[in-house]
């Protein structure tokens, strides 16, 4: 059983098939989501991950080290799948669809709603200028999608990428909310996108068709 | 000069033209949102509204109340809003456009993002039930604006509320990125709204002209 670098851990057994890497991101996640980030010590994360806190500065050189993972982890996805979609043919108004409901569907997954954390004021902390660069990077990838799929430009342009990121990232805050989300909320929230991008009807049915085949 | 309830302060002049209550409420919100929720003490802040901690409990229990009060301003005025709108002849989809565009302007108002707030894991507390059911409140009341707008029923119409209250919320998300909300973004979400809620672009615009005569 692979175990992270190899340091044992200070008591018992692995509960799940986790690496020790992932098994302390996870009780981070929890700590972080459901006690807060100020309130939650490295004492506390080793405790909840069962490893020593010597195993856990092993992997990481503290709790900022571990929110900027975690955090990271909630955009580099979407970034990589934008990658691999600007390498393929597709019309980019059918690629701004796939991207949104690929990036809405990313931050509902997962135990915890990581992207709570994003409104942390911890965050103005130089150490997370990785993650801001990185969230930056999506969302001119929105940009230059939303300017492709239509034919907005200067402020405008601006304006609807703004919405179209922010629709995303909404989910964020209807996860909590006791109506939450609904089924069907990846593709809802891509073809609003396109509208807002300045689609009419036919084309974001058209975009969809393309992006998600019957 | 009026002192809130008539308490002296423990030390120097008030700063500004505000009561006591309300430097209290801007000290702590400048604190939660700057040093987080769970770093925050009453201590610090009854020091930064320069009051006693004794003044401060004067008049809330404690900084549960606080936040209590902080958030339920970023609600009921637009709760109060959507009942002077009901009382009125407009159209559905103007007094539709016109809630948002007074949300917007709500959530982006005043020195702090006081939104951040609503990602607290804290607010799971049934002490902030009062705030959950207010925002609920809201969320019902675009709910029906939603329907009465447009023709959407059933879980199509569960899901375009939440679209749309989830882009109006999300300018608590933008609010601090580098690239902005940008100008006009209450007038943008507004008609993006009423998209969401199945209107075309020619109802968009009939109901954008009577909310915002030329």
């Amino acid at each position: 059983m692979a175990r992270g670098r190899g340091r044992p851990r200070a008591s018992g057994e692995p509960a799940s098939g986790l690496s020790t890497e992932q098994e302390i991101r996870a009780a981070a996640a929890r700590l972080f989501c459901t006690q807060g980030y100020g309130s939650t010590s490295t004492y506390k994360i080793a405790k909840e991950a069962r490893i020593s806190q010597a195993t856990m500065y092993h992997y990481f050189a503290g709790k900022h080290e571990i929110l900027l993972a975690l955090l990271l982890d909630t955009v580099r996805p979407s970034v990589a799948y934008a990658g691999e979609l600007a390498a393929s043919s597709e019309p980019a108004a059918a690629r701004l669809w796939r991207l949104c409901a690929f990036d809405v569907r990313l931050l509902l997954s997962g135990e915890e709603n990581l992207g709570s954390l994003y409104l942390l004021p911890e965050l103005g902390d130089e150490r997370f200028a990785p993650f801001h660069a990185e969230r930056q990077r999506l969302f001119e990838t929105y940009r230059d999608l939303v300017a492709a799929a239509g034919d907005l430009a200067g402020a405008d342009l601006a304006a609807a990428t703004n919405l179209v990121f922010g629709l995303v990232e909404s989910v964020i805050l209807r996860r909590r909310a006791d109506t939450g989300v609904g089924p069907g909320i990846d593709t809802r929230i891509a073809d609003a996108a396109l509208r807002i991008a300045g689609l009419d009807e036919a084309a974001v049915g058209l975009a969809r068709a393309v992006a998600q085949p019957l």
